[in-house]
């Protein structure tokens, strides 16, 4: 889609980003020492903000969806677009919710005496300025911006610009609370282009800019990945399995894999290979197809799958790489837990999986052995979620393997110094 | 200088690479899964063998030096690249040390009920598979490959063709080890081709490298951090500062800022600059002056500095940002912490700045405010080291933001999945 005329930036676009990176990073240490009642503070005023500016944000999306629909942008994108008074108010109240977190700045852990008589610890500090890189869905502005805040960093925004005066009018009620708290507006800012070469230039900059998170479909990520010259927190595929082990409470394990499946078909923590061990297939299989069935779920399954279920299609090499995000699973009789594991391994994207089991040595081993970033058991795979793990928000599912892994809340915005404590030792 | 015939590759380069990063990919995964104990007697069977082939050894080194002799290396160099039998036997001995210490991998911590029911965590595990990037020294063969065995991960190593015979044979005991132990040989590999295009083959292969750590110049990492499409753990500048703030105990700043500077010149946490507070320097700088004197240090100040020692010579804007390495130290008198703070963000490299004070509140805003690696108080910048820090060793010390910061032990080359332990538990 193109950006409207009036969208399109006159000056300089190189010029424009540094200087957004150079404010960025000087807002990044008033931010960096904010005391948590500032940032807190900040946070009610943005909340109020938004709700005062309801009308003018509903009357800025409208011009937004109406610009998207002359486009031709499909429905379900159209959908993702839309704000309603009801979104609104939602936005606001998860932003007073981010208030009412745990500040996790100034959190010193592990102080332990040296033999030099240092005592050393560490420091949970921000990471600096964050790029957030975002589609179509207006709401991201507003919550990466606000626990990019309370974790004290600065954010630098682009979002998509079918979104634009949506995005633009957020931002401006973020920045708004932010200043009404004494903290200075440009620690959040939104890129003022909708110009497809801001976002190289963004990833471009790691003076400015210390982290980019993206938040899109794979496509934008790995072209991302490869341009980046900045760390990056990035989610790619979620391919999750669940394997119903010989020592599976068969009954438990029909109820998990529906779970795991229709909770919602859409979501990355939801299974698409569901693998059973041979010594249950036979009585297990004809259970759990019958419950999904009842839910519309389309099976694609390996050979002795299909003999147990004639409803199944044959699944093809694809399937198992395949992340349907919709009501479709593919299924595959395993002889042994290494089985299982060698699966996963194989043709998982390392994001969740699960064991249903009481045996506790396959628990143990498959605990230990797959490597994801989120290893459950009894459980369905669809709990992966920061609000489920306890972290009150995210900013998403993180599958690289350093910093951050499984869902990143506020900890996973900082870093941890080290703090050392002397009265004057000397070394040597 | 140019690689000997001898060790130039014959086959295609890029298909070289690639095997040996699919064979650290699959020895990655035993690696992960390897008991402490079977890794703890890999690591004392490495020690074994490198004692046993002292003289191999010698012998290889030998031949490595006449070479680079040859080729012109300097003496400084040729100092870094020669092996002696108390060398030769400190590699063992450090080997037999990493056996000894804890194994990162496995542990669970914060383990957590959630509203859900599940109990949620966090389990350390290996990175991977991790290329290491080096200068002439050979010692880190064995160092760099041992802490990342200890900690689960396979290692693709990359040495100075000039230490190419030594590093050979280094990396040979080290498989020997792996194999006494019952662990895959190439789970440390070295790359057998002295080609500079090797190392722009391994810093391009994400999908067999987890991630990156060069050890050597700034030339170097620069270079490499710009190539990179896979993440490194690097360590820039160590331009690092003591401030003496004006509630100093004077004679325990003389101590510490002597320490700082003159424990060792060449190590990355050496004081490069010296900040004072304006109510003491009067009496403070002739002090540290007359201490330094006698170790033959160098001044160079500003101008209220060289009002009161006549032996500084004027600081240029140069001097605040450079990183000697040698008998030379930057002097700035400061009017207050807040200009101490800026100039330590301005001019520094995050990497460790120290507070000699007795004022709480003073030290407490450097510690929170100063935003680098390490933060200390009334100790010498020297200490930045892993020994020091209790890690028991090192693969090298970070200046980056994500991940692991400062001095990098066994845990920074390892990272945290979730693990989720239900009883059946379903979502919605």
């Amino acid at each position: 889609m193109n950006a409207p005329a009036e969208l399109t930036p006159t000056t300089d676009l190189a010029a424009y980003m540094k200087s957004v990176g150079a404010r960025a990073r000087a807002a990044s240490t008033a931010m960096a020492r904010a005391a948590t009642a500032q940032k807190n503070s900040a946070l009610n005023a943005i909340a109020s903000a938004i709700r005062a500016a309801a009308s003018d944000l509903l009357e800025a999306n409208r011009r937004d969806i109406e610009r998207a629909t002359g486009a031709g942008l499909d429905a379900p994108l159209l959908d993702r677009l839309r704000l309603t008074a009801a979104s609104i108010e939602k936005m606001a109240a998860g932003v007073e919710k981010i208030a009412l977190l745990p500040d996790p700045v100034g959190e010193v852990s592990e102080v332990r005496p040296q033999p030099s008589g240092l005592r050393i610890g560490r420091m949970r500090v921000p990471l600096g300025v964050i790029g957030i890189i975002y589609e179509s869905r207006p709401n991201v502005t507003v919550d990466a911006a606000t626990l990019c805040l309370k974790s004290g960093n600065a954010t630098i925004l682009r979002g998509g610009s079918e979104a634009f005066e949506s995005n633009r009018l957020l931002a401006q009620q973020v920045s708004h609370g932010l200043r009404e708290a004494g903290l200075p507006g440009e620690a959040v800012q939104l890129i003022e282009s909708t110009d497809r070469a801001a976002v190289g230039l963004l990833v471009a900059m790691p003076k400015f800019v210390d982290v980019i998170v993206p938040r899109g479909g794979r496509g934008l990520i790995e072209r991302l990945a490869n341009e980046s010259r900045v760390p990056m927190i990035k989610h790619l595929d979620g391919n999750c399995h669940v394997y119903v082990d010989a020592a599976a409470d068969l009954a438990q394990a029909v109820d998990v894999a529906v779970n795991a499946k229709t909770y919602r078909y859409g979501i990355c923590g939801a299974m698409e290979t569901l693998l059973v061990h041979a010594d249950v297939a036979a009585v297990f299989l004809p259970q759990v197809a019958a419950a999904l069935a009842s839910h519309g779920v389309e099976l694609r399954g390996c050979a002795a799958t299909c003999a147990l279920l004639p409803q199944a299609r044959a699944a093809t090499e694809e399937d198992w790489f395949t992340e349907y995000l919709g009501p479709v699973l593919a299924v595959r009789v395993v002889d042994s837990l290494d089985t299982a594991i060698a699966h996963i391994e194989f043709y998982g994207s390392h994001h969740t999986d699960s064991i249903v089991s009481r045996d506790h040595l396959a628990i143990e081993r498959f605990l230990r052995e797959v490597d994801s970033s989120s290893v459950m058991v009894n459980a369905p795979t669809c709990f992966a979620d920061g609000y489920e793990y306890g972290l009150g928000a995210e900013i998403g599912i993180s599958t690289d393997k350093l910093h951050a892994r499984g869902p990143v809340g506020l900890e996973g915005l900082t870093s941890q110094k080290y703090v050392v404590f002397g009265a004057g030792q000397l070394r040597g």
